[in-house]
């Protein structure tokens, strides 16, 4: 990392930074195929609620998105993102995720949306990205739950 | 945008998400004059819990917000911002937003504060940016309520 | 301020808003050695339940975290980070808070983790940041809680 500057850092950590608001974005709002975009080709991944069932591959972890029943509304907190540039080709990161969710039924209210579910889960995520040559990706995700209300 | 540097970039995703945070504490310690600071003059705001009705005109919007009755404590936690660099001039973003509220009375409790409501509002705000003689401003601000506890 | 540039700027802001989630993940992971590289030697500290006893001196500050009694699991969700720098060695910030905390007892569950007390405390920070021989450092921290749930 001594090679890099400044900017070139700052440039980094935004990028993956990006990355984890991304994948929240894409899940809640059920555009899965945009995983394509945020994972290495072999990139793992492990949920906060099955922290140790690993499963490999971009086009699995898509297609695990995809299987996931409807009928639900979910929205990810992330917040205290912390990235570490190894290299310019290899970064780490902590952050932590607060998952609110709840049915689709009934309608959402216009002023008030959807009722949530009592239990919200907290949660972390410890994520490896690598810059391939379509930009910066996971090439790892480990999710665990800390809490629940 | 290909004629901006990384620089520039960071610079500009700093300044608009700076925005965010400063409106949030405008309307959450009722600094309402500071809302001027925020908002370009011909900016337009919908507020989360109406998503449909938009006003315009930042002289309106602080005026809205003026017109709001006392006697409750807000907070307004922010995540997931994501700001997207159009020009020189020009950016958007999305961001998220939980709603913590509650009455004002009876006093603070020193160590807990005070009791919120049990219902927080969980939602998002769709913004434009634009850079004026004055710095970035908001040109305008898109919110709505997606889940409530 | 005026004889920093862009990226010096940029590059302090990211420095100071990182010791804020460092100390989270210190405290919450009770990895309170840390808390020495994170505050000056002549920092002070007051917590948010207890806004009026300020405490002196990193050292003191470390010893009265290592005094807390076990049996807790913590997660200091921060956001709302904004950092002003006011010269190459000088900064400061505010910040926002929410603690979920709960009791270790019985051990976590693999899916869910531990169950969260009901009370959750919404808080703020107001930092003020040095820059040492070491790096950035917080000169002092002084939270409070606004409300709870």
């Amino acid at each position: 990392m001594s090679t890099l500057s400044d900017i070139e850092v700052l440039t980094i950590e935004r990028a993956c930074e990006r990355l984890i608001y991304e994948f929240a974005e894409a899940i809640d709002l059920r555009n899965d195929a945009h995983l394509d975009d945020l994972f290495s080709e072999e990139a793992t991944y492990a949920r906060p609620t099955a922290p140790n069932s690993v499963i490999t591959g971009r086009e699995v972890i898509r297609k695990t998105f995809e299987s996931r029943p409807g009928g639900r509304v979910t929205r990810h907190i992330c917040s205290n993102v912390r990235i570490t540039v190894d290299s310019a080709v290899r970064a780490h990161g902590v952050s932590r995720v607060v998952l609110i969710a709840g049915p689709t039924e009934p309608p959402a209210d216009p002023q008030f949306g959807f009722k949530a579910d009592a239990r919200q889960l907290i949660g972390e995520f410890d994520d490896e990205f690598v810059k391939t040559a379509a930009g910066w990706r996971f090439a790892s995700r480990r999710g665990r739950v800390i809490l629940h209300t």
